[in-house]
């Protein structure tokens, strides 16, 4: 599957110098994403993890939530790309005998942005009405975090990023202990699927609810990727740029520790601050 | 519709100090797109330029070409928000009597991120199929731009950005002339949105395909933002940092002039070079 990246030719013009050169581009692709033979989702993604950005899917849609509720996931044989070889864009996920195949599949047959409802209230009630492991909201929670341990992590991520160096093109999602160790990287064109083949992994691997570990994103934390964290039991979210409106507010609601502009040793809380180390002065104002 | 941003508290850490202040934060809000009544669409966007928003939505789609094929666009007043008022977040688009409903209703009646069909080559057959006006592939092409001219679009972009400097959270599109004049520009927390809301603003006003005309992206050029490009009749697509493999496979399919990483003086042109005025050095590599 080695198309992460792909070569096309390119002009280069720097201060009117023109040349022609090979350039390294990060490969986008269409995948269908089938629920028991049904066709539930399409995404633009970078082949790759496609097994673990399916089951990562589906834990956000709330059909997942352990390795024992997925029998298996397979490449469609019968999508065949140019040639009739198989284009590797299609995969079929079949779920255990006895786990409930939900209306999602005639519900909403294509993969949305946003993987939301129609209005914000009737989507934040829909988000807690699925989640199979609330976040402790407890003052006395057991996750708790220096600021200067969450400060490390952008760097951490840039370093782990492999593609992005070549191609510039790509978003990133890490996921860290709460001591700030590596767990995981993945990157993707799009950032939602960055997070679903972390989270995809993770249920593969038997590690659902993640409950004591960070999530950070290379971009912008939107309401999708709050939906995403809180949905795999992930407590605390930390994004490198802005978060939305609706992503505080879902944060909020679920109780989900959101950190933004996280940049240096500065950063803005947008909700959950209980889980952070803060001195004192953080209630005082 | 003032809820292009919102306020909420946040605490703010620098370098170990910790303060709780008001933020302004770029509003995020579902928008539920039907067509002739039906539900075709559902898209998380910044509120604002819906009726644009909708209509260049139909443009991408193949839906809509003109101003005299749309009869007219309502918010629907049954969708009600918090205490039974209207959520302004849910719009019926109605065509002109004649104008066929194609089956898009029929099969995808969900957004997706990337309006695209399943494969690769599919997709980018079907774009080739409903655009409405083939982009002028001719060497003699009317439309030729200075590459010093695309230079000064990204300080133009920036300058014009509104809501960003306040929130750091929103994509942009503009839409230039060949001489690098503003002609309109967009803020969203969707890049496609914005895009969108650029194109159903001239069709509402009657000026597709923008056929001489520069759109210019504040991000990365995906699949996606090369198509709404080539479904408006727009030759050259500029953006700031880098594009998809499938967004040059698509620019070169369909002629769109497609320029990455714009920044100073340095810019990387993936396909459509000959609407660029380059030395005849950039031949002879």
């Amino acid at each position: 599957m080695g198309r992460v990246t792909e070569r096309r030719r390119v002009i280069r013009i720097r201060d009117g110098a023109v040349s022609t050169r090979p350039d390294t581009l990060v490969a986008e692709e269409p995948m269908e994403i089938r629920l028991g033979g049904k066709p539930l989702a399409i995404t633009m993604r970078t082949p790759g993890d496609d097994f673990a950005l399916a089951a990562g899917f589906l834990v956000s849609e709330g059909v997942l939530a352990s390795a024992a509720e997925l029998a298996n996931i397979v490449y469609c044989a019968g999508a065949t790309g140019e040639g009739g070889s198989n284009s590797y864009n299609v995969v079929d996920v079949r779920l255990a005998d006895g786990v409930p195949v939900p209306d999602i599949t005639l519900e909403r047959n294509v993969y949305t942005t946003s993987s939301c409802g129609l209005c914000g209230k009737a989507s934040l009630d829909a988000v807690r009405t699925t989640a199979r492991w609330p976040l402790d909201t407890s003052p006395d929670t057991p996750v708790r975090i220096e600021p200067a341990t969450l400060s490390a992590l952008p760097d951490r991520l840039r370093a782990a990023q492999r593609v992005f160096e070549r191609t510039g093109g790509l978003h990133a999602a890490a996921l860290f202990t709460t001591d700030g160790e590596l767990i995981d990287i993945r990157e993707d064109v799009g950032r939602h699927n960055a997070v679903d083949k972390i989270v995809g992994r993770a249920l593969q691997q038997g590690q659902l609810p993640l409950s004591s570990c960070v999530l950070m994103v290379s971009g912008r934390a939107s309401f999708e990727l709050v939906q995403k964290a809180v949905m795999a039991g992930i407590p605390v979210l930390a994004a490198v740029s802005a978060p939305s409106s609706l992503a505080v507010d879902l944060a909020v609601e679920t109780g989900l520790t959101l950190v933004g502009f996280l940049r240096g040793t500065s950063m803005n809380v947008y909700a959950g601050e209980h889980r952070l180390a803060l001195s004192p002065a953080a209630s005082t104002d």
